[in-house]
């Protein structure tokens, strides 16, 4: 048969080039940041149309200011329309609102070269990204994430999602948005508690790449605690750039290999926020999932006592919780529900199970098998550390 | 505001690898290609799950040896499940066969490593496409072109798929699929008519590229009037080449510039299909869409008399028409409705209108402009061609 075969193979090589900004009131009048990035390289020969999407978290005395930054921008420049979207998970589980997008691209006539802008937290960032990433095969798109889990982690990334039958992100593409503008006043606006969504990413990150950042976010427990301005934006900032720099460097930008170092500790997460209905937001599943990890990593031998305990302490010093009650239901047969996270991930990955653990802070080690009954002692162990700490 | 701006920018080069093949008998037993390509480089260690989508329209005859080959296949390849689906247009307005496959996926957990498999026509490819390229961000993709024109042009491009209102291809990516597999069998159950309908994308491609290729196609015109199988699989193999070539070698295989010469005569065929409610196939609207765009090339002086005479005879030779009634409707206010379709082309690439042309057999122009009243001209003077050829 082999005579009849032949082929033609090629290498496609597809360059994308994406930018991640740090700024301060992105729409301030003189902030020329967003116009450039509008404008591009070109001249202002053509019309630029922007259709934005805003997060109805976002305060109006932020997002009144849109409108006006388009009035004052180049005359090229227009904002078609702005439309406001409720944030949260749940959106990613409406088909409507996906659909509503498209409807809105459709009736405004937004081309491949008009821009989609999205102002909000990872749900928001997640639909609007699958949104202009499908409709006419992919639209230009900015993210200004809002949350400073949106902006250390979430919506810094290439990835764009929504939900399908209760499962996570189980629709979706990698397609680097063209920007990615974080802008530090939109954390002015947050509690400490939405605030410290974004500290179990940072601690994540550091655990399994920067040492000094993990001792720095130590230092600084008080000052993140507190709120301070300077403290969180240095943490988004240096969360956020090694989340990209993995992205960028790692030669697996679009997850084509098993490992993913930076699901470390998100097994679990995913897994219980599915079993709360989402009532556990990400950044404290992320902080239940690490502490699970980290204690089956030193049931396993690979993680010392002494420096288990230290991370612990520091996810107990800003305040996260390290369980949850829907981590010990079972299923009919007894089998813990959170162990199927583990089936789900690897489902969702492909291939054989990648789950990574840490050997030491600042460096990840992957395993290929997790033990149900170690997972179940850690989850179990950090039960009864709750329990003493209540008590 | 500048000094409090700061920026990381990084290039993300992403690597794709496609593959097209051309075979014949791909599912006998004897044939190992899908087998190798299945198995990868490397160790049969895992398991590797197929899941098989195939057009209504393939006799069965071809579709029972599909799971006769899993069978004598290696134990680690696995068919999971084979559906059929119906083939043609319709399905890309249909989100219910979208959701359909999602669900197979979600039951049958089918993973990032695992195959989606597509044997049918180019509505088929599209469909299964696009839900092979975003369920869980992208599953494993391999493709079957059934007929002449999917296996010469619309199958073994990068791009997939759906209608949304009426609109074509309004939602879809770029996901180069991991393999495509022309099997020259699939072409021996089809009908002239249908084989026709490959032979329109081969002279578009011809036209723009390869004046030899052309000059082939008119000497091959008996035969391929005739269905000659030899003549069929060289002229289905040269478009595919063809088409291929410019995807891996223009620089732009996602299309971000406006420039698109494959899309050459597209401008009005898809306008046409949508008017007549896709009763005209793709073949016969991209045949009379080059009538249009070729005689255009001769009333604004780019084309001679001559050559645009030889083009429409050989489209004529082949037995296509070159007229269709809808290309003479108005809407309310006297507007042809078929000048939508230069607004919809633009509106779809984005930026300023780029049309292609031709200044001779083989030579491709770009214009950023058509002349509606020229343009009417030119289908009027179709149309009186073709009630002469009549009488």
């Amino acid at each position: 048969m082999n005579s009849e075969h032949s082929e033609i193979a090629f290498e496609l090589v597809v360059p994308y080039r994406m930018q991640v900004y740090f700024t301060r009131h992105a729409f301030a009048a003189k902030n020329t940041l967003l116009r450039k990035i509008l404008a591009g390289p070109g001249d202002f020969s053509r019309r630029i149309k922007v259709l934005a999407y805003v997060d109805d978290n976002i305060p109006s005395t932020y997002v009144d200011r849109v409108p006006l930054y388009f009035d004052t921008a180049s005359t090229g420049i227009v904002l078609t329309a702005l439309h406001r979207l409720p944030g949260g998970e749940a959106i990613k589980n409406d088909q409507a609102v996906l659909t509503r997008i498209y409807n809105d691209v459709e009736r405004h006539g937004i081309c491949r070269h008009s821009y989609i802008i999205a102002i909000g937290g990872g749900a928001l960032l997640d639909v609007v990204g699958y949104a202009a990433a499908t409709a006419h095969r992919g639209l230009r798109h900015i993210r200004f994430p809002s949350t400073a889990l949106a902006q250390g982690d979430a919506g810094v990334g290439v990835k764009n999602g929504i939900n399908f039958r209760g499962k996570k992100n189980f629709l979706g593409t990698f397609k680097p948005p063209e920007a990615i503008i974080n802008d530090f006043l939109l954390l002015s606006s947050l509690s400490r508690v939405e605030l410290r969504n974004g500290y179990s990413e940072a601690i994540k990150v550091a655990l399994i790449k920067d040492r000094t950042f993990f001792e720095w976010i130590e230092q600084k427990a008080d000052a993140l605690n507190a709120g301070d301005d300077d403290a969180v934006a240095h943490l988004v900032r240096r969360s956020a750039e090694l989340h990209i720099d993995h992205i960028a460097t790692s030669g697996d930008p679009f997850e084509s290999g098993a490992s993913r170092p930076l699901d470390f500790g998100h097994w679990a997460a995913h897994k219980l926020e599915q079993l709360s209905d989402f009532s556990v937001g990400h950044g404290e599943a992320v902080a239940i999932g690490l502490a699970i990890d980290i204690v089956y990593s030193r049931l396993t031998g690979h993680l010392t006592a002494a420096t288990c305990e230290r991370v612990l302490k520091l996810l107990e010093t800003l305040q996260f919780p390290l369980t949850h009650e829907k981590l010990t239901s079972s299923d009919a047969s007894g089998k813990r529900r959170v162990l199927e996270g583990l089936d789900e991930f690897r489902e969702h990955l492909g291939g054989e199970l990648t789950v990574t653990l840490i050997d030491n802070i600042g460096s990840a080690l992957d395993v290929h098998i997790m033990a149900h009954e170690t997972v179940v002692a850690a989850i179990d162990e950090l039960l009864g550390r709750k329990r003493r700490t209540v008590v």
